[in-house]
Parts: C-alpha cells; structure tokens; sequence
C-alpha cells in the first residue's frame, strides 16, 4: 500500500509523529493511529496524557541517574542493598534487565549511552565524569562495567578503567562468552575465543 | 527480558498505555517510551498533541463516512469524480488503499467493517443502512462491492446485494484471482477455482 493520500490533514500529522518513533513505519502508523481513532475520546486523551505527564514530571535519580518518582529511586533508597558495589550500564532498560535476573544486590549507574565516535558521542556526553566524581569519594568497593558486548562497549569499559584506576577500587567487567543454550557451532570466533581465554575453574560454575 | 521491575509509576504507566495499541507488546512499549523520553518536550507535547486533536476534531464525510477535515470529504466533492458510481469498502484504509492505485474515478462508501457473527457484528452495526438509503435516492447508477475476500466479506457482500437487488442499480464484485506475480503452484484451490470460473476473455485483459 501506497500511503500519501490522505483523506484529512490531521490524520497525516498523527501519522507523521507515529512513524518518528523507531521501528514504526508509515504503514504501521496508520494502523496504529486508526485504533486510537476507534477508541473513546476518554482513552486517548489518556494515552496522551500517560506520555506528557511521564515526560513533564518524571525525575532522574540523583544517585544513579536511573528514572525515579522520587529524588532518589527505590533501588538506591533501599537499606538493604550493598552500596559499596556499583553495576555500571548503559541505560534503564538494562537496570530493569540485570533486576529481573535477581543476581545483583549492589546498586546501579546509568551511563546514558556508551562512547561512539561514529556518531559523535564522546565520553562528555555520557555520565562519566559523575561516575569519577563518585567513586573518588571512596565509599564504593567495586565497579562492574555491563555495557554492551560491542566495540563501543569495550572503548568505553576501557575509558572508564583508565579514569578510575588509580582509586581503591576493583573493577570487572562482566562475564563475556557462549550463551546458554548455545550450539558452539553457531558462535563467533570473537564470543569463542574470549569464552576460552575467560575458562573458569570448574567447580566455581557448580557453585552457582 | 522480563518486564516487571518498572523503576517509576509513571513509567508504567506510559508502558501500559503503548501496549494497549495493536501489535505492540511490552518490550516494544518500552523501547518506544524511553524513546519518546530522550526526546525534546516540545517533541513529546507535539506528539500527544497531534493525537489527541486527531480524535477530538476529526470529521467523518457526512456522505461516505471516511476521515475528512470538513464536513464533506475532498473525494466526494470533488466535481471531476464519477457520483454515479460507489464502492463500498470496510475501512478508511482501503480507500487511500484504492486511490494509490489511480484505476478508480467514482466515490466511495465506507462501511466501517462486516458482518462477522462471530465477534457480534450484525448487519446494524455497520454502515449498510444508510448505504441503502443512499441507493434508495436513486442517483447511483454502479455499486463496487470492494470487501475482504474472506468469509465475513463474501456473507457481507450477499446481504447487501439482497437489500439493494430491487432497485436499478448494477452491482458488482472486484474480481478475485491470482495475484500479479504469483505462481500458480502457490494458490490456494479455493483462489484458483474462482480464477477459473471467472476467466475473463483474452482481449479484455489486453485493453487494460
């Protein structure tokens, strides 16, 4: 289907935003955009208001810079979790992925991105110099870098060890190799070599 | 990923809403939502604005019930259009569907879907009447039954050619066949057998 024949201009504009978002293209837009037009008037000023008011009053740990409700999120205000040990990631989204494993009892830092010079995104574009400034207060033990498993991943893993390496800290990154579940057939000589040259000891994997 | 640890109400919330829309789950949500959030908030207001004018001031052409912005849509006032002759579609989809295709001169009839027993839709709950009130009037002279070559679309097509059978009026079905570029192999019987009784003679398709 060919979609430029709009029957009404404000269709088009609602279109035209649908399809900014990744992923969403014209045709699926359109799809989109005639549910909401099925829906009741109560629902979509809803839905329209979910995103604005997310958007006007949501607010940033001050901590970690993950998405709060409150000045400090839940995560950092909870007694209960080691505060000397920081995972840093890349985005929320892996914040909500490393808790859903219910492996990690440290805290987080959200690094909003990784290094890319590609496309212009330098270590000042990223919350680097925040995590510095919190690890040279010397309350945190270890740093886990868990960034992506991409070359830009490791620039910034590096970058970040380099700039934190002279302070009382250790540092790791986390485990690199075959997925479970993975036929060693299919995995690349990058992923392979590293699981080899990463081998753990054999009854620390049963310990687990 | 498992998506439960939502760190912030309001972001769930905006999640929940996303995932109401067809074809998107809750990881597809989220990705739009963070997206949506690294956005500037002029953008985000731009966005839900756009929707929510959509629903709140769209029209629906008092003569074909597709979208319009006035209260006759630009199809059915336009003086150069053929108003003797209608097809009848199910959604305002179908419409842009056709005018891309550049093959069709006359007006439209948006039905609004078809009668599917199954999911509670009776003749009442589309369009039909007021399509024959329109027929009623007399000035139509050609109906297009445009519809889903499915089962509900053929049930559809039969009960609106019962209630308007009686007046002078030529109706028609577009013709179901083998698509263009499909190999015969592929077709289903009940395609192929249709392809078959409604063979058209050779020169017809030439002129074309």
């Amino acid at each position: 289907m060919n979609i430029q024949n709009f029957p009404s201009k404000l269709l088009e504009n609602a279109v035209d935003e649908f399809s900014k978002l990744p992923g969403i293209g014209k045709k699926t837009a359109l799809r989109l955009v005639l549910h909401l037009l099925k829906q009741q008037e109560s629902d979509v000023s809803q839905f329209s208001k979910a995103i604005t008011t997310l958007k006007e009053e949501v607010k940033f740990c001050k901590n970690c810079n993950s998405i709060s409700d409150s000045e400090v999120c839940s995560i950092c205000s909870n007694p209960h979790r080691d505060s000397s040990t920081i995972c840093v990631v890349e985005s929320i989204k892996d914040v909500m992925t490393i808790e859903a494993t219910n492996q990690y009892n440290g805290l987080y830092f959200v690094l909003g991105g990784v290094i890319n010079p590609m496309e212009g995104i330098g270590p000042a574009d990223i919350n680097i110099n925040s995590l510095v400034n919190k690890i040279e207060q010397g309350t945190v033990k270890e740093v886990i870098l868990a960034l992506s498993a991409t070359l830009e991943g490791d620039t910034t893993n590096f970058y970040i060890f380099k700039k934190i390496n002279g302070f009382s800290v250790s540092v790791s990154v986390i485990a690199r190799g075959v997925a479970f579940g993975d036929d060693l057939e299919y995995a690349d000589e990058i992923t392979l070599g590293r699981a080899i040259a990463n081998r753990t000891k054999f009854e620390s994997t049963i310990s687990n």
